[in-house]
């Protein structure tokens, strides 16, 4: 059959910088420490095209998808960024004429939590996944990756809290300054999602959970599905004693990062947002960063 | 031209209920008491099709929008549910093997609303429409409607609140149960959202601000776009002075419907839902309840 | 700690039809009758409340789903919806004061397809699941279970094609009429997404695939993830070959069930709906029928 | 009242790139050469956070929103991307400390259009602008401005097409080649949304009509609200006569800027991005370009 695609392009003899397919939904098995996780994931595969050629072979990208991924259900991958750079090698061996790829992924993922003291459920988190190859000259493929995590917590406003400590002074002036300056008073406090994505080699490994704790560790709180009266007063209490605006959530999270990943590079690329969905405003609240773990490093106090 | 869809099914000569377009975004003009507002709204509209014809002449349903809809610009209408009801009244003219039709829409509104003593901006809320009008077999055709109006508020939890209090006068003998008593204290609060639809006949009429007003009355507190550290702060006690659960949103709404609208008939059907973006969960809370405004006037106080 | 949530109303003493959660991501593992496949799933689960309770115990339906589902992760479950009849049986033990419970659950569900001679793959599908249960005045608790699958495949519109073979007859008296009446011509196809939702008794099962395999009969076509240009040509010609309107694809799939599920109940309620993803137009066309098994077989052909 | 954001940050005294408020939805009026649109937008208004400072001062990029976009109302704006740059110097304005702003907005736009001969309806499409304003060392402050628009049309794909004609020559040789190469044959076809976003200085314009212009004669055809039998079979037949892939879509697209656009600079920056949501496929096919339309100068023909 005729080969439509390779056919010269009828005008506009440009190269594209990516052809590919998004939105295809897949199970993907992983390898935990402890257990095998199947992953609802949705994935992205491109590649770009010279100027000399009308169309990208767009069947092969689903093909690679389908030996990389299907099969995960028969043996199990080590991470979602593993099985994507598979798939981006992969696809630069396939489409001769291609010299770079990208590999994008996401998925529910979950985990066995529990409110300290409480009972634990499986609770619900977001993994991204990235990989683009690079075809160099000489022939040689070199890969960079992208993981990323997005945790639900609860942020807690340091703001209102203190004008509402000087309002209740005010109304209150039996109960003393002291005791008042003591107490963790009523403020707004919303969900709030942050996701982390850390940029790595190919040599370099970086824990899916890992990347959740140092999340979860930045908000007022971590959130849970099943608290009873005691233990739900107990997270609200602790929220209250760390209220924070997004910048403290983002910067707190960004000062974890050297003690959390000690033997990653200071070319690790860094990328941090936090969204609270503000529950004074209908819009959300947002702070985001892009930095280096290098960076990083060299801000952290001695 | 072959008029394909006048011809019989192959097979399965079954009547369809509803054949019809959906999700055709439309720009509408409304007469408001004060202004003109263009809401940028999504339609359905549908007809049901009789055992004997393969296809709907759906051509018909974007005409009659067109007409109807698109003129608006020329000529505002009065308000979303009663450009439903000319439409779907004119789709039975024009589908003149149909009985009944449906036609719904939902758009962005927004109103000019400020905290007390604060400044005020435009706010963003979402309107609801129904119309459904029916041939009878004396070739009759009445309509019913519906309007619906939700808004985002602010819930505060008064369950973590009592319980909070009395781990705070565990914790702080010294400053004596009455003024802890007094006291709001901190309780996980969030944005929620309410949503009112009244079903109504083609006689009556409900304006969607008072629908509007109804629904921000029922929650903790309203929310605002535009909150100053002082305006800030008497908004989150307003909303812990009246800490509500999702189940109190909707009796205090439904209790509060005979009172806001004295003139509609009992027949008036009522559904509402209000649905808690939890702070302390990663899942939301809802309530939902169907009943009629006779019902709720059965179980009014005298 | 004070039980709030059983204190009585402070006004509106209305019971309440649905109080509950929403949007619990969990995942779940089902026993297939070759392999266990863990679906990513997102669950309702909300029981009534009576007047006289200020709030329903919440908690106890995220331990309820906790129980159920996160423990499927050692005990498979036979289907989604028998999990939803398990969760809600539980939901009216733990809630003595409730009468009714619902629970939903949605979830991507994937099986390996292939064109006719073609490489396989696995496809996406979305499967459905409702358990409603009602505890009688005499204390027997019944459950009503609803199925439904969602298959993505292509129509290609019988109108357009007729009435381009008019027009090309008339441009091509060279080809004459005989030749053109045979041949498939252009038309606009597009994706079509058509769900089939079956309420049955607890007592009564059907099986995903059979429900997912109906559907996909019911389309112009299926449609497949890997085609290579051969295999991509048989499809499209096969769609074309059987051009179907929305009305069409419904029709079809409603006849065809007698035949599909000839064991099950007269009583079973048969709910589907057909939106096609129009080429030539932004907007959707829509189908939809409510209907009965027993209706379907009292209309089949003999 | 104590001013918590001008605090210093408790800790990880780090600068943050933006901090802000997302998703705000404003009514916005802009003036078109004939009439006045009011468009339903979202917007993102955010600006940087030196590291000596706990937080910013979110409630002013809401009044600065209020204060610019509010009061289009009375005063209509010249167009989105204008409105953005006005909100963008005045957020630098507003927050001393900052030295780079950003804000983005988006909506639903309409026109009037129709098939050729046919009748014309109102046509959705969407519109994108941002601005980012940068403060300089000297206090000067410049504003880069982008605008984007998005059509929905249809694609035919080139290749399903030449394939099924090679595979009818060959089941029907009474046709002879002559005539069948002549005839538009069956292919896949599909709704395809097409973006082109282009980088403009301060001083330079764009219309967003001749944007919206530009992506629908890059399509296979666009797509109309109002079609009757004729006009579809030749809407239809258009699309045959012009089969595309993606990168056909993209190509076209960007060769025809410099004829298009012939009075901006070189180094205006130019975006543009097409998703074919396949017939034939239950995930979508795209094709993304970056250039500046200098580049696309030096590589147009003579």
């Amino acid at each position: 059959m005729k080969d439509v695609h390779a056919l010269p392009p009828r005008h506009g003899q440009l190269d594209l910088r990516e052809v590919g397919l998004t939105e295809v939904r897949k199970p993907i098995s992983v390898q935990r420490p402890d257990r095998v996780v199947t992953l609802s994931a949705s994935f992205s595969v491109a590649v770009d095209l010279p100027p000399d050629r009308k169309g990208s072979d767009l069947s092969r990208n689903a093909e690679v998808l389908a030996e990389v991924v299907d099969e995960t259900a028969q043996r199990p991958v080590a991470s979602l960024e593993s099985a994507c750079a598979r798939i981006a090698r992969e696809l630069l061996a396939r489409h001769g004429y291609a010299t770079e790829s990208v590999v994008t992924a996401s998925a529910d993922y979950f985990r066995q939590r529990g409110a300290p003291g409480a009972r634990s459920a499986l609770e619900d988190y977001r993994l991204y996944a990235e990989a683009r190859a690079t075809r160099r000259p000489d022939g040689e493929v070199s890969v960079r990756r992208s993981i990323g995590g997005e945790a639900i917590g609860m942020t807690a406003c340091p703001c209102a809290m203190e004008n509402i400590r000087e309002e209740l002074v005010r109304q209150h002036p039996e109960l003393g300054t002291p005791a008042l300056a003591e107490l963790p008073l009523p403020t707004h406090n919303q969900r709030t999602r942050t996701r982390l994505t850390l940029e790595i080699s190919e040599e370099e490994e970086v824990e899916a959970d890992a990347l959740l704790d140092t999340v979860e560790a930045a908000q007022s709180s971590p959130t849970y599905a099943i608290l009873k009266r005691g233990d739900e007063a107990r997270v609200v209490l602790e929220a209250h004693r760390h209220p924070k605006f997004v910048e403290d959530v983002l910067r707190d999270l960004l000062a974890s990062l050297p003690r959390r990943f000690p033997t990653l590079s200071d070319a690790v690329g860094v990328l941090a947002r936090t969204v609270s969905e503000e529950s004074i405003h209908k819009y959300n609240v947002v702070a985001e960063h892009r930095t280096t773990l290098g960076e990083l490093r060299a801000r952290a106090p001695a």
